[in-house]
């Protein structure tokens, strides 16, 4: 599957993964009265509108993109009724030919973290039959626990070609708290540089063409750190949070590039998805949200192609 | 949630919790075939399965017990199926009086961790109205993104009377590869120490009746460490898993409690729930699952309270 993002990569001259993270407040009023008209202002009704929005969303920008970042806890808060859009928006996205990465950052032990895996990148087995769960392409994952909680993840990529990213340094502003924590067996170096040493080393028997299927998550927002990681990490993507609304710019981006101008993808969640909500795109106006979502994606293009590669 | 939490677990004279985290090699034959007749070999008839193993076992020991902890990850492998049936557990145990501690290990930051936040612990607004999600009481919480990660958490909290636990040393092998790391900073302390630090200080806001209602996970599989985290944590309700199948016993749990006795909850999943598989209870036989559990949870029962306390 890490040869499938880079393929649909090179093919859209985009390094660029659109977060599908809708929250009712960005979803237009149009949207939302329809649906609630069908459902009422249910969980249901909340489901139905995050839909459309998606719907709306990647049928304006499908063919600009390789992938799309759905975040499962804006779905999760609506109980059943959205983790059924959750599965609905990932199953039309791979019709679509993009990549689908799960942002779900878990991560726990043994069995549980396998649990994890068959559920969103494997099959399940009941009995006789095997069911593919939520069926994501990559998924975040969360290293505080260890190898144990990867080596389950990592088993079930092997098995079904599919891949995760490991959080790294996030791109918060509080992420250094325990990230950027000095070691002194490691000579003064801080965590996330051992995390990035161990995404790494988890990646050295995962190698697709050239990118191993052991991604990590690097934020935007850190582009000193996101040079180091890019060095330390030669043979992992980076899946890049925090441009846009989160304050990172197209030239903080170009130390997370390798020279063959791959090894990053750049995530952008609000703004792409809430552009309309945007001065710069407000001629589009709230029907046309979609096309305000089009429009910024080009312009992020734009402004990665000139100013990071 | 805290004081409720504590009222049970001396009501019960049980500082235990019973980890309901089903995985269908542990449920019985009888179950699975009973179940598998009226749905099929399908995610709903693995769901089914699941849920007359839990309902089972809580009917044999809620009297026995303060509080359950089920695991997500077992339920969110089969799907929206599997889900259902982890909100149909939570309702059933919660109508037995028993406290639930989702174990979602759920981390992320601002909006992302507040959406997590409402749709498990509290409610999630559509329109005017406004709906409770998984509405577990406590749920743990992973630390690796920061504060930015935790006080959307810790908000909700605040406003529905409820709690969370913080994975600050875990109870697998691996754990140590990163949070046993040293800090030069903080003279050579490891991470957990820094981690468990912070979630003292996340508490002092946070104060039932003389415990905090931001707890801390510390594995039963690390006693030293455990004995270092309650004198740094003092005001924390700590959530020891680990105990049994795990490796942890009776003795090993002494300094995870306070004085007052309290301070302390015991996990066991598999040590209760597949009680039955394991040759000292084998003479309950598989129909009688559920008496075997009863009779484990009595045996650890036993074993803490002439051990540890």
């Amino acid at each position: 599957m890490i040869n499938k993002l880079i393929d649909n990569i090179k093919n859209t001259n985009a390094p660029i993964v659109v977060g599908l993270d809708p929250m009712l407040k960005f979803i237009p009023e149009h949207l939302k009265a329809s649906a609630y008209k069908e459902y009422g202002e249910t969980l249901e009704g909340a489901a139905e509108a995050v839909w459309q929005f998606n719907k709306g969303i990647i049928d304006a920008v499908y063919d600009l993109i390789p992938a799309v970042k759905p975040q499962i806890a804006m779905y999760e808060q609506f109980g059943l009724a959205g983790l059924n859009v959750f599965k609905k928006t990932i199953d039309y996205c791979k019709e679509k030919d993009l990549v689908v990465i799960g942002d779900i950052k878990r991560g726990d032990i043994g069995t549980t973290s396998e649990a994890y895996a068959v559920g969103h990148l494997g099959k399940v087995w009941v009995g006789s039959n095997s069911y593919y769960g939520f069926d994501e392409d990559f998924v975040t994952v969360n290293p505080y626990l260890g190898s144990d909680g990867i080596n389950p993840f990592i088993n079930v990529c092997k098995e079904e070609k599919k891949g995760i990213f490991v959080l790294v340094k996030t791109s918060n502003k509080s992420s250094g708290e325990f990230q950027d924590q000095k070691l002194s067996e490691a000579d003064n170096r801080p965590l996330y540089e051992i995390v990035g040493q161990q995404v790494d080393k988890w990646g050295k028997d995962c190698m697709g063409n050239g990118y191993s299927y052991v991604g990590a998550v690097v934020g935007a927002t850190y582009p000193e750190q996101g040079k180091m990681l890019r060095s330390l990490m030669p043979n992992t993507y980076i899946l890049v949070p925090g441009y846009g609304a989160q304050g990172g710019k197209g030239e903080d981006l170009k130390h997370f590039f390798n020279k063959d101008g791959l090894g990053a993808i750049i995530n952008s969640s609000r703004g792409i998805i809430a552009a309309y909500t945007n001065d710069k795109y407000a001629k589009y106006g709230e029907k046309n949200f979609a096309d305000a979502s089009r429009a910024a994606v080009l312009d992020m293009r734009k402004d990665i192609l000139e100013n990071a590669l």
